[in-house]
């Protein structure tokens, strides 16, 4: 991936985001540096690109469609290093029905690459949708 | 309260906190909205100082010491209208034994006082030291 030198830590997140929404975890995977630590709070984590590969694929190919809108973001700064906080409402559709996952987003960027993204939410939320889904 | 011109969202925020980790919350309710909502995502919502009281009431005088952790904090914006987001760890011991919640805060501040906080985190994890300290 080419480094825009432009490309600001709050921008570089929000394209993140955007990409694993559309399902692009090619382009997501990209952004991510090769330890980077991905840490879902009351889940447990994955590391790298192939560890977010695993983690989400299975997710994916469940969701008709995803939308995750970002709600408030706050990002300490520049791309060589900062820190990017957000809260998210993660949509995503399941057999036609729509579910809305509450989620905090943690995310450290270290020369132009996430090395953390850390969500937190409450399990009993995503649970209760993939119970619904495969009823 | 009197609002000093030199405060940043950031350090209220702190200062907010640790107040509240030193059970102080006549102090803290000073620091927030008359419509102020509090909500603990897993959980609900209250609304203003007599909310905040009678949330934390219960949960304060069931823990003999509290420390709450800022592990990473952005802010945007200033005292009359900011958005701060931390990373907690909310360490408190209830008979003796220390528990950790991990955190992820989320607080609007408008003309100098806390109008939002939201708590997301695993509510399993909270039902977990509950029920040890009830045992």
């Amino acid at each position: 991936m080419t480094t825009n030198a432009l490309e600001s830590p709050d921008s570089f997140v929000r394209s993140f985001t955007a990409l694993l929404a559309a399902k692009n975890i090619d382009a997501a995977s990209a952004m991510i540096s090769s330890d980077c630590e991905y840490d879902n709070v009351p889940i447990g984590k994955a590391f790298g690109p192939q560890g977010l590969r695993d983690t989400l694929t299975g997710f994916f190919a469940m969701c008709e469609s995803l939308d995750w809108e970002i709600i408030r973001q706050s990002a300490t700064g520049d791309m060589s290093s900062a820190v990017v906080l957000n809260e998210r409402i993660d949509r995503f559709v399941i057999k036609g029905t729509t579910y809305e996952l509450p989620v905090a987003g943690v995310y450290e960027i270290r020369d132009s690459r996430i090395t953390l993204w850390r969500d937190y939410f409450d399990q009993a939320v995503l649970l209760q949708a993939f119970t619904a889904a495969s009823s």
